[in-house]
């Protein structure tokens, strides 16, 4: 599938988009989602520009759950949800609305529906001060 | 959280109860959801025990997405659905139904919703007939 280096995730990863950013290593970064499905949902990307994971890099795939994994953990630790999705989506028919691969990792509450993906952006500021927390229960040695 | 050794898939793994296996290597297996969600439902096991993502060792969460990138690269490959999920729950309030880690691969459909989480069993002679199509589009050094 054709890479558009255009995407908003590219624009990111060039540093032509603003984002806010709780990790970032070699391969991968992860910012917090700005229209998140639920508080402390955080998207991890691989460097490696690819449409879906079909054509994304076993290495690459690999960095991302690394990412993901240690991810997952810190928002498990900083915000305490019941429950922890970890979600990747390849082709619109799945739910994927940007052209680069991403991993989401959404905590999960009881009998609390997600917000539908990609439609109500969060405030600035209040997503700032989840991404501190979560940043501040990463393990010592990342990043 | 304490591992409950006589989950189904720790009796999968140790070969106590049957499954549809698609692939298999040290630190995995896949096999299809004998419950699915869509045509097409894969899922994958790590062999080490954990609950929880934040519990399983991070050279068994890649080796996991290794396979996940397989096995999604074969069921795009054999039955090429519009789209693919690759979802990964941590808890009941994230819809996790068995307490051992497992990875899903899910075919999506435009405008076809997903059928419930783990409610309608299909036909073995059927998944049977769907392992066969996927391994056959496994690469040929895989398991």
């Amino acid at each position: 599938m054709n890479y558009d280096s255009q995407n908003p995730f590219a624009r990111i990863l060039r540093g032509e988009l603003p984002s806010i950013r709780v990790y970032e290593d070699d391969a991968t970064i992860a910012i917090m989602d700005i229209m998140p499905q639920s508080e402390g949902h955080v998207l991890i990307l691989p460097k490696e520009p690819a449409v879906e994971i079909f054509e994304l890099s076993v290495e690459s795939a690999a960095a991302c759950i690394r990412t993901t994994h240690k991810v997952a953990t810190a928002v498990k630790a900083a915000l305490n949800p019941p429950g922890v999705m970890i979600a990747q989506f390849n082709g619109s028919a799945a739910g994927q609305t940007v052209p680069h691969v991403h991993f989401h990792v959404i905590p999960r509450h009881a009998n609390e529906p997600l917000r539908p993906h990609a439609t109500v952006p969060a405030e600035t500021a209040h997503l700032r001060a989840i991404a501190e927390r979560i940043i501040a229960a990463l393990p010592a040695d990342a990043g």
